[in-house]
């Protein structure tokens, strides 16, 4: 009764039913997604961007903070935030990048998995400033036999009874590819705590998993790795005792802002007839978006949005297109596919723990004949 | 069909079980709370301190916007955001208050009102800058006969079948306090979409739905207000048919800082046995803070934590008590009582639209014996 249990801790479970559970609401009431609104901004402010925390966010004193890169390099270093903000010129980088949760439409998949219970909302993007992660590592020296890096969070938790702080790995390979940084600064201010303060990793076209947040070790191993949120969270997988695939980088999506005014409680859209731009952005961690495409009739048929060129890799594009709404109920979709010809899923496909789940967004619309001027309320 | 119907935006109902519904966890997704770790810092960021929209978040444009007052003045007056920061110094204004949603606690009441499903999160302290509304009053003149002052977000949507843009009132009488301001910046910073920009009420000691955000007009009436969110919304109802009372003035409430860590799924707390100091802040919109009590067995029994002095008016204040932790399962609570004598009920009171339901926190906790050093898998 006094070590954690099943109780405290419980293994994966997938919903009975359609119902939300306590458990769900209580991750929803901490985590944020971004209200779809925001969509009409090229970059999203900290507490619009979403942010999903495993454990508690930790409060670190930027004053005392220190990285320690260890294990298996030539020269382990121990630097405070003074020294990695040091670096030359040479090492930073600045990147505008668009991430996303890979749990984001869990809730919307059936029998769901219990976890945060994302609907399509887990997104936004940032504009991220730090130092490169190959920096650091040439030169502390990666020993021949390394196989993989492995970052540490200050964050500690249990999670299916596994105590741990939060770590994830990532290749050699991947490294090789110098995309990763260490950022200390987002839309060009320091780290909000939620985000990671004083420093978290990014690794541009991977879900969110990977930017490991109040980043305090870096150690290099001669091994796979066999951490939790490796071997067993992030992993698609058809059943329980299916080892199944990582997840990596971000599959493609396209998101809409949603049309007119919503309802408070249903969020229903209420739109008047007449002729609408119906805008959104897309994008995908494997290739620039190619083809949005809009379903003003439930998903029965589509037709091709506008898509504005690529920016920066791996930061989201703006689509629009143009809607006649006659009067009528309805659901607006739409689906993205990039350069790579991946594309979303009309329905879902499924996962048992509801990861990369790129499934095409629904919104609820009713087209109205505009009431006459003058007949709201007044004071 | 192409009307507004109450399949879009239908009337209040209570849940028919435990379950969250879809429409509780959309609302869930997009709004957030103050994650409880967060009660360690004096005045909480923005991204951190709750947030409750009812519609869409609206994005103004600071150098288009404008502020209309109008109705029974005898100057009405219209400014820009320059004209009203352009106002002397005495009628500025910064203070440093505690804000809460009056919907707070509610999905934890039984029969559970459908609406934003607040556990006890819904909270945060700003420090808020702006300029006095009685300085703009008094320069538009308020003439003979006026009753109330009625502020008009620029959000707009339905609610129960009434299309609005957000709309709230405060009689003359508390007008009259001279403590309610028009705030341009929320912790030394310009506000940020989420919380109202560029401008929006605060009201020290009342609950969040009189902080009208996106604020574009105030106007003086002679009559009643009778709009939908003081006639109809927050109102503490016990059925369909009751008028009710106004929800006003925030009701005293403790809460704790959670010890030790979470579990992911279940947020229950691991604590390892042993001597702690259970930390965390109480608030009042009546009075400041008179006692607050700890029980470490589930209610059954109660002692008092230290409490820091008042600060602000309206500001929380925090507590702390020591524990001595022996190896068990056992649920942490706490209650706050303020001088005016207002304490917490520890089973619920219970209201038709879960308004101003200020019962005690409940913290499950596994207190255990520490498994030996070094026994967490590494990398």
């Amino acid at each position: 009764m006094t070590s954690i249990d099943d109780r405290t801790s419980p293994p994966a479970r997938l919903a009975e039913d359609d119902a939300i559970s306590l458990d769900e609401l209580r991750l929803a009431t901490r985590n944020h997604g971004m209200p779809l609104e925001m969509l009409d901004l090229d970059v999203t402010p900290p507490g619009l961007h979403y942010v999903l925390v495993h454990y508690d966010i930790p409060l670190l004193d930027p004053a005392t903070w220190r990285l320690e890169i260890d294990g298996h390099v030539d020269h382990p270093l121990s630097l405070d935030l003074e020294a990695l903000e040091g670096l030359g010129e040479a090492d930073r980088v600045t990147r505008r990048v668009t991430l996303e949760c890979a749990g984001n439409g869990r809730a919307r998949t059936s029998p769901r998995p219990i976890s945060q219970p994302w609907l399509d909302e887990a997104v936004g993007t940032a504009e991220w400033s730090g130092v490169r992660l190959s920096a650091l590592l040439d030169r502390a020296g990666i020993l021949p036999g390394a196989q993989a890096v492995v970052f540490t969070g200050a964050d500690h938790g249990v999670e299916r009874g596994i105590e741990q702080d939060y770590q994830r790995a990532l290749s050699l390979e991947e490294v090789a590819r110098d995309e990763a940084f260490l950022a200390t600064t987002m839309n060009g201010q320091p780290l909000p705590p939620q985000h990671g303060a004083p420093v978290r990793l990014v690794v541009p076209g991977w879900y969110g998993m990977t930017y490991v947040k109040w980043l305090v070790r870096i150690t290099v191993i001669d091994h796979v790795f066999t951490g939790f949120q490796n071997a067993t969270a992030y992993r698609i997988k058809q059943d329980r005792t299916d080892p199944g695939e990582p997840v990596t980088r971000i599959e493609p999506r396209a998101l809409m802002k949603p049309p007119g005014f919503p309802d408070f409680q249903t969020r229903t859209r209420v739109v008047d007839e007449g002729t609408h731009v119906l805008t959104g952005r897309a994008w995908s961690g494997h290739a620039p978006i190619a083809r949005v495409e809009v379903s003003t009739d439930g998903g029965d048929s589509w037709a091709d949005a506008e898509v504005a060129p690529p920016g920066e890799a791996y930061e989201w594009q703006r689509w629009s297109f143009v809607w006649h709404a006659t009067p009528r109920r309805t659901e607006l979709c739409v689906r993205a596919t990039d350069a790579d010809g991946r594309t979303q899923p009309v329905s879902q496909r499924w996962n048992r723990q509801g990861m990369a789940n790129s499934h095409v967004q629904r919104v609820p619309v009713l087209v109205r004949v505009p009431p006459p001027e003058g007949s709201q309320p007044g004071t």
